[in-house]
Order: structure tokens, then C-alpha cells, then sequence
């Protein structure tokens, strides 16, 4: 199963006044690992779009087991973890650079594929075949 | 069990190219939903955070099944569910205003108590009793 | 010179690790307020956009005076103030409920008018009449 | 006179219904690109408030003239162009990666040196040779 790595830092804007990352932030950055995901496999969201499948989020989640401040840097770690028939399911990894063993969150997300109608699809044979 | 409801309108920044409220928007206003449910019981969060007690997210879950666009009014609704030794689980459903029985979105969130120095406290008594 | 007045809140999110409302929020406020003017003038934003007319911002300005907090009730008051050839000014000024002298930020937006293709248009004169 | 340069990319959070980012993204992205431009001079924001210097912004600029999409990949150029009794003024240019001649969008922020109560402090001497 083939991982993606994003190194991201946390910005002042995504900090709350509790001196730590927003919650809400991780989904943000859960989003942008998945972009770099479908990128390393060849086939970046953006030329997804293109071809007429979009991949709303139909479930996300995320446990915060440790916090991150302002400024840290992180690892998010992404894999596409399953392929039904018409959604994927994507997990998630956050923890520091050095510490892969020490997650910060983790968590996941299940997307459908839909057209540009809404109307679901099955997941496009070419889009299995990038992570099979 | 008492129900707070916090009506909201999806503004035009927490949308996305996909024509839709982004995702991550909706934890945003799960929290907002449970600033009014606190308030409701008589003890704003704010206050509680004055008492020195911070009630950082330990999980948060969304499911969506309908999406809501620009300018579309709503409704979140948020009831405690459970009161643990250290922590408290929140429900959440959000839907149009005149319809209650369609569910745009639902999900929960868990709180864990803590002090400023991030020591897990037991939720405290005068909380117990708001929510019996 | 109409004004359009919209009361809002801090949200948790909006705060940033200073204990304040972060200032892009404000321009997000902003937005929201406007989508309020043109509602109140009868043509609400979601309207102009299926007329086939977007207003991107083309600039945006804030100043801030005071700070806001978590759970601040405040109002954001809007008002077009001048109409150009292809563009509009709208002008904001945010203010604690009670004390409307006590200016917390004040700021403006510039909009172009343009259609879906981004080519710039003249303001329709069903936009002047509204506001004449 | 010390210029700094980040590169970003647009998150899809970051875009809105009219398929472009956000403009009060810019302002997110103008925190970062100032980040980075301290901790290139030696002095990280973090450690300036370690010391207990804060920098909250008093006014804040951005005049968009092109658009960024989904996954563009654009530089933010940050300096430090003027130093005050008490406050300092940055700069900002956005532009594509290889088109450092075709402004995206520019920009400023006016920033006061205020301590933890909010009382306003002059530049301190470390800050202005920093720059010098």
C-alpha cells in the first residue's frame, strides 16, 4: 500500500485561543495530503475534475491525541485504504518530523465519486488501476 | 435530554469550488452549536474557561448526506449524550430549517476536561448537575 | 444613504493563540455583511450570480482599532458608497452592540463587475436603480 | 533591503463557489510569508513572543488582480519596508512561480509592538538591527 508524506507548519491563523491547532485545521490539512496523494499516483484532483469526477466528502473523522502549536512542523501521512464500489476510504497520520512513532491525530475520510449532476459513479477502472 | 438549536446562514468564504459548504465548515458551526448549548444551561463557555477549565476536542465525526450551498439557512442541533469521568460526548444534526426530518449532516464530538497546563480533570460537579 | 446592519459573534475558530478575533476573520464579516446589503436592496447576492454577474473583490482593506474576543456580540455595518463605471465601493465599520462610537475596525471592498468568463461589465443599471 | 519568498499552494479549502481562492486566503498566506521572513532574519515570531512581544496587525491591504485556483503553486514575497516609533509596515507580492513580473496580487500589513496587556512597546533595539 503505497503512503504520501506532507510536510506541513502550522499557521498563526490556524492556531485558537487555546494556543494550539484549530481542530477544524487537520481536516484542511487531511485535504491536502489527499491532493498530494492522487498526485504522486499521476493523477492530480484538479485533472479529476476535469475528466468529470468530483469526490465529495461523505464521512470524516479525526482523533486528536496530542496538540500542535504555532509553528511546528508535521508530517501528514495519507493512504487510500479501500475501494468500494462507488467511494474510497483514505486514512490519515499526523505526528512530528522525528517522531513517526508519536502520533499527534489521526483519522479518515470516505468520498464518493459523483459527475458534476451530484449522480453517483462507480470508481472509474483507471482510478483502480493507479493504486492496484 | 435538552436540545439547543443555532440557526445559521452558510457564508460565501466557507464554500469551495465544488459549489457546496466545505466540510471542514461544519465543525466550525458543531462548535459554535455547542457555545449556545452552554450558554443555554446557564454556563458559558467562556465562564468555564474562566474557571480554568478547557474542554479541547478529542474526536470529532461528521457524516454528510446532503450537501448546502451559499446563503442557505440552517439549523445545528446539539444535545450532550454523555457524561464520562473525564469527559463528555456531544450529538449534532444539522438540517434546512423547515426540514427536521431531512438530515443534511450529523455527527458528534468528544471533550476531554483539562486545566491550562493540559492536566485531565474530572468533569466537575457543577457541570454534571447543569445536564441532569 | 442606506446602511445595512448584521450582529454576529465570534466563533472559537475565528480566535487565534492572541486571545483575539484573527484578523482575516474580518474580511470574511465583511462578506457576510455585504451579502446582507444586497439582500435588504432586494437583489441577494445568490441573484446577481444566476443573472450571470460575479463581483470579485478586486481590493480589500481593514483597520483595527480594538480587539474582539470569543462569544463578542458585534455589528458589522455596510454601505455602498460609490458606484463607478464597472465597479463598486462598499464601505464597513464594526462595532460593539451598545456602543456604535466606539469603532472596534473599520475597512472597505472593491468589486469588479464580471461574468462567468471573468470579462469585466458595465454595472447593470437594475444594480444603480437599487441603490439610487 | 532583504526580501523573503514562500511558496504555496492553494488548498481546495481555500477556494470558494467562484472556482478561485478566497481573498481573505491572501491575508492567511501574507501571516505565513512574514513568518518566514523573521525566521530568516534570525528571529522567529515565536521567540519574539517568547520575550514577550506580540505584533498584532492594525491595518491590513490586499488588492487582488489576477485569480489563483485549486493547486497553483505561487510565491509570496515578503519585506519589511518601514520600522516606526512603535509599529512596522511589510509588504507583499504574490505572484506564479516563473512569472515573478505578473502580480497576482500585492499587499501590506501595519503591524504595533504591543506586550501581553495589550500596551503598546517601541521597536525594540534587537528587532531594528535585525533589519538594519
Amino acid at each position: 500500500m503505497s503512503v504520501s508524506r506532507l510536510k506541513l507548519r502550522v499557521r498563526y491563523a490556524e492556531t485558537d485561543q487555546m494556543g494550539v491547532a484549530h481542530h477544524a485545521s487537520y481536516f484542511v490539512w487531511m485535504e491536502a495530503a489527499r491532493t498530494e496523494l492522487l498526485r504522486e499516483k499521476g493523477m492530480p484532483y484538479r485533472e479529476l475534475e476535469r475528466r468529470g469526477y468530483l469526490l465529495p466528502v461523505r464521512e470524516a473523522h479525526c482523533r486528536y491525541r496530542k496538540s500542535l502549536q504555532y509553528d511546528d512542523v508535521f508530517i501528514i501521512e495519507s493512504k487510500l485504504i479501500e475501494i468500494r464500489g462507488a467511494s474510497i476510504k483514505i486514512d490519515y497520520a499526523i505526528y512530528r518530523e522525528s517522531r513517526a512513532d508519536d502520533i499527534v491525530a489521526d483519522g479518515y475520510s470516505l468520498h464518493a465519486f459523483v459527475n458534476g449532476n451530484g449522480e453517483v459513479l462507480k470508481v472509474p477502472d483507471f482510478f483502480k488501476k493507479l493504486f492496484s
